[in-house]
């Protein structure tokens, strides 16, 4: 079963924000172009501009405005993206090479802020201040979130909420906030903006474990860039954190270098799926999970409903 | 005679810029908090508040709404300044080390995207729709002026039109903007709007030029940064491109690289300063000059209007 086959019913709509988002991206600078195409080609699986579309539904729906707040959420994930590739130093993504990897760091960054500034300007066509808050606000945090990575890299003595904070500003608040701006944009009642706000959160941290659990249990095959990447780069995630307990595993984590050998890796990888880490992982983000469902069960019952359940279950799911 | 003379009747008003501007760029975190401190420390002319502040004083002038535009055109500025500085590799800035320098390349990046951020969020509480689509749209020009600056590096048979569409990108629109967007916060009728940002624009553009005129013709302590700087790095700023007009300068000018010594690049600034280059430089800077004064004919004559004109002639002629 594949995620799209979720919402085949907004497929005329998806289309159309995929072939906005060509047009947001087009640039009378060849380099610039050519760098922006490259990732939209690179593909994703567009989760946010779904979130906004079905979010959108609770409310006055009309494509020709909601696909702006679409367009604009994800543009916004795709600078991250590029800039997230700058300071992982990643030569991969989703199996091709980064903008980085093919150009350079100084390109990759302009891109970024390039395709941010695309984001927000997209955003100025829903005629609603308060959007404008909110998305220049969430960019405030994810940029907070992206430091504090830098900052906790190889600090093993950090707790559950540095992480849980951080998973929050790069990854849960973007998708919260595409349910709460999809509604927005629609002119829906401030008490659904609030539900789907929450989902979206709940959504989006059970998602972000799972990222961080299939970094080690899955392939470079599946995942498109090497296994165990995070801890190579000392990205302390959740497995990570409760392997952590066990002393052993803990003294083969902490010497863990960019420096160490793929061989040297793997066998990390392996003591820590040793542990009860993997199993502690999935448990919380069932719980992130559960509780977006219940959100839900505030809203009313319809197809939309429907849909936001199955994909949510989806990605509480998903293998990779 | 000092720039911040011919405005002390806006020193209380600009005190509280400068204290908005603290609390602006305060974070919890306290890497990005230092290196944004570090920025804001280092100075500035804030010559983009004082035109925020100077245009608004055309409409309904209120310091408590119109400091989120002053605070916004100039944190805008300086995240453009931070990720120069990861761009041009430069240690320096003022006469202080870079952000850059101090720390690394990423952090600089995410320092600039959070300051990006925070300009975009303060221009929020201005609550007209428009002034959030000019903003958004100047940050997309400024990262194509950007990204045109790399592809143009040592690219030595451009055109006058290309130096000044990048000058226009990089410098000029955010000074027009400046004066646009003061105007709009303070609800001055459209007429006043379109006048002063031509005004700005072609101040900056005309400032823009003596930058560049300077960065060949000042000592180093003057900038606070090593004389020639853009020349080392390949950009070809309008003194060079007429220079190039002589076939044996040209000849000089093309063998400079990134790793010439500094007695090569002397001799390069030298052979420069033989030629009429900078003579015709500053006769462009004037012609943007008098446009700006004679955009300045068109709103009505009071102590505004004499004050933009002081500026106007004392950035075209300033020495450093």
């Amino acid at each position: 079963m594949k995620l799209n086959r979720l919402y085949s019913f907004l497929k005329a709509d998806i289309e159309e924000i995929e072939k906005e988002l060509e047009v947001a991206i087009q640039s009378d600078s060849s380099l610039l172009q050519e760098a922006s195409l490259h990732l939209l080609q690179a593909g994703g699986k567009r989760i946010r501009p779904v979130f906004v579309l079905l979010s959108a539904k609770y409310g006055d729906y009309d494509i020709n405005v909601v696909k702006h707040a679409a367009v604009s959420l994800e543009l916004m994930h795709m600078a991250s993206l590029v800039h997230d590739d700058v300071i992982d130093d990643a030569e991969l993504r989703r199996g091709k090479p980064t903008i980085k990897a093919q150009w350079d760091n100084r390109v990759a960054m302009y891109t970024g802020d390039y395709i941010f500034a695309r984001a927000l300007e997209y955003m100025t066509h829903i005629r609603v201040p308060e959007a404008h808050r909110i998305l220049s606000h969430t960019l405030v945090e994810l940029c907070k979130g992206e430091i504090a990575q830098i900052q906790d890299k190889y600090r093993y003595d950090q707790h559950l909420r540095d992480y849980l904070l951080r998973i929050k500003r790069k990854t849960a608040l973007l998708i919260a906030v595409s349910c709460q701006l999809g509604a927005i944009s629609s002119g829906a009642p401030e008490e659904v903006h609030k539900r789907l706000f929450n989902f979206g959160y709940n959504v989006g941290m059970s998602y972000q474990i799972i990222d961080d659990i299939l970094d080690l249990t899955s392939t470079e095959k599946e995942l498109g860039k090497p296994a165990g990447s995070d801890l190579w780069q000392g990205n302390i995630t959740l497995p990570v954190l409760y392997a952590m307990d066990v002393p052993e595993v803990k003294g083969k984590i902490i010497r863990v270098r960019e420096e160490s050998s793929p061989e040297e890796i793997q066998s990390v990888i392996e003591a820590i799926r040793g542990t009860d880490a993997i199993e502690r992982s999935y448990a919380l983000s069932k719980r992130y999970l559960d509780r977006a469902l219940e959100d839900l069960d505030h809203l009313p019952a319809n197809k939309v409903k429907r849909t936001l359940k199955n994909i949510a279950n989806y990605i509480g799911k998903r293998k990779y």
